[in-house]
């Protein structure tokens, strides 16, 4: 038993009122992210005239990420998972832990609650341009998608070993803050390289309301394979063969 | 059954000492919230002789008000249900959460630890002015109406899911975290366009002490349209009708 | 029964080996403390070269603060109630919750815990002053006093709600992080007025290491009013006549 | 019995599935927390032209390592003990919390964890340099162990006080977000004078991929003195002789 189940899912399941209703949940937490997140970086280009970006302006995108991040999984967490991040969502899926048809709810739900988002943005700043992420100059593509693979591990990786590692215990309680703040803490490392996405929602709306899809598939092929590996490592290694673990400091 | 129960309260409930007490501790939690939240903004205005807003200073008022509302919500958590806005009181009214008679005492209370906040404020900083919550150059009302819309949205369905949802399990442990995160991540989007308030209380408190009044409706109706909103939402969809909900992976 | 029990103490009990035992807790607390708190203060210094404060360093001072005091508390929580603060101790005492002989142990050892953590800050950093609390221009000591009553209440009130109340539940989970970030929130307005101390323990080392003594009396007369307060009015409205209380949501 | 067990460890154990599983989580957990932490300073770097750090740049330091650590900690908690820094790891030795050859396992799995953690920084920021730990003008090396001591004592006896301790109750819910954040308090005080590295692996995989080895020393010596230090006064008074403790707040 390498990887518990990868499930296609019964037919029915994607029209079930519990698959439809994890789905809204993941469209409002992630609406409420991205809005938080997209805003933070549109109040800076505000304040600064679009100025570039200064560490105070990493610093604000990091706390902003981590705090609404943490609130969306939270509110999302014992409706859908709480997934907010299409990357998760993989993650989830081939460590077998989400079956195929809802995994397509959640990322129709995730994309369409980051465009909204955006054109609420659009709306509210008085048509300001949300920025989509972009590569820093002297930044490759390939570098950019080894870069968000390493931070869409952690993220993904933390996912499992708080949220869906079934021996979790006392850590799920602040699992969602533990998943807000890796994404915090990457954004000051990435953020200044190739905006540290992890998550192809939050680089999709933007892209789809500014209509700018430079390099936008490396939003995709690095959270992707960041999140698969995770998900692949975590299942084999620490859940499926752990019966035989011996007891160490527990939190 | 859409909606629990709309209830007017009975006549004595206003006085019954529970209901006091529960007043009192809005009253103490919203004078400690706004003290160390429109502090914040005094202080940047000294430190800055009143400079326009940076980076630095949307940082600063979203930790004050972060950390700051995430303690008033703990403190009366046991006592009142620690809503410290009237937005939020709203939002639980609508759900029928709260009686109509035990919200006005809640109003009262939050509206008067706001503005006892704000007159200890100019008191200790020897005069300095508590800054009113204006919309900045470019903003119209019906934007900052809608920007106040969607970000008291995400703060009251966060009192839902983490605190009001009988369901929500171990999510109350960190409950009052999330309330007071999301409020410090939406004021790092909002706050440089329209002060980011999501609260009536939080913006009547330096309207009285300052006696400016421009635009002050917006920081009403907003707030009042999204935690209604909120409320309505989650508790037709996922409180009322959640019996066949399938297990889901829970924190 | 106003107020609990202001207990003396048993005389044999300032040498039981308890009591000895929870004040080296709090000893090492109040030094791990004030050592990352009052270091953050020289490193700004030292960056700036003495500069004025900005809003960045007033950041730095709210997270050093916020986090050492959370983790300063957590450390002491089991063995001595994780005090940390002359004001808290004397809060604790006037609500009955610690007796005279004890908290005396308590002061000593908060006191001599920010001395050695000054002391140590002066020789690691090559001799550079450790500043004094003091008040910044235009602020008046009446002014400042009242500035401290206010933020130490808030404090203190916190204690009491999330850690002394035998009704807290599981906020006592969340409570040592509810009390450092309360000190935090209120760094961020008080800071820029009169450094926002809080803490007679926190001000009292850097005056022995610098020897600074100006307006010193401020920053013990205002956090033990404020602290005092706080103790009787959560004791005699929260804690004693609770038996009534009507069940509200709880977190 | 003044300390526990200081065990040597079976020699099978090395190779026992369970402590290479633990190596591995080690292994990953610091490769996560290095690489936010690391990449934080190259992004500064970046941003800044290699400028002098400001106090931004130190409070990015402080939340990227606050944040990482955290959920290093956590997401290995459960397998390894969530070390993530040989100093921990010889505290927890020192105290008899874990045997010699397990130590060496994670030691090994720290120092690879960092220098993978870097070499990856390396390859994505385009070639970039890691920044080696240095001190700054004016610290001489004995103040700078000194500085190492105090911070790595306050970090050891926090993972012992809310981790270790069989008598930590609750506090073992909020263990990991407590050792993250005194990390990123320490910084915010040590960072300007000598990076403040509190570990071991965190100074070595930098000094590894930049080969620069001036005063390296001085993060191991600090670290493993002030670890050990907290580990042997820990355990002797707080964990051995307890029984007799009086019952005090618990939180």
């Amino acid at each position: 038993m390498p990887v518990r189940n990868i499930a296609v899912g019964r037919p029915e399941e994607a029209t079930h009122p519990d698959t439809l209703k994890a789905g809204l949940a993941e469209f409002i937490s992630t609406l409420i992210f991205v809005f938080a997140g997209s805003g933070s970086g549109m109040a800076f280009n505000k304040l600064t005239d679009n100025g570039a970006t200064t560490p105070a302006g990493l610093i604000s995108a990091s706390i902003a990420h981590a705090f609404a991040l943490f609130v969306a999984v939270s509110i999302s967490a014992n409706i859908s998972g709480g997934h907010v991040n299409p990357a998760v969502t993989f993650g989830a899926f081939v460590g077998g832990n989400i079956s195929l048809l809802r995994s397509i709810v959640y990322w129709i739900a995730q994309l369409l609650g980051s465009i909204v988002a955006c054109a609420l943005l659009k709306f509210v700043t008085g048509g300001l341009t949300t920025p989509a992420f972009t590569l820093s100059a002297g930044v490759g593509v390939w570098e950019a998608v080894v870069f968000e693979i390493v931070m869409t591990f952690g993220l993904v990786y933390t996912v499992y070993a708080t949220a869906l590692d079934p021996k979790k215990g006392n850590l799920g309680i602040i699992a969602p803050i533990a998943i807000g703040f890796i994404v915090g803490a990457n954004i000051l490392a990435g953020g200044a390289f190739d905006g540290a996405s992890m998550n192809p929602a939050v680089s999709f709306g933007p892209a789809v309301v500014s209509w700018s899809w430079d390099n936008h598939w490396v939003y995709w092929l690095g959270p992707f394979i960041g999140g698969g590996l995770a998900g692949v490592i975590y299942e084999l290694i620490f859940i499926s063969h752990t019966h035989e673990q011996l007891p160490t400091t527990d939190y």
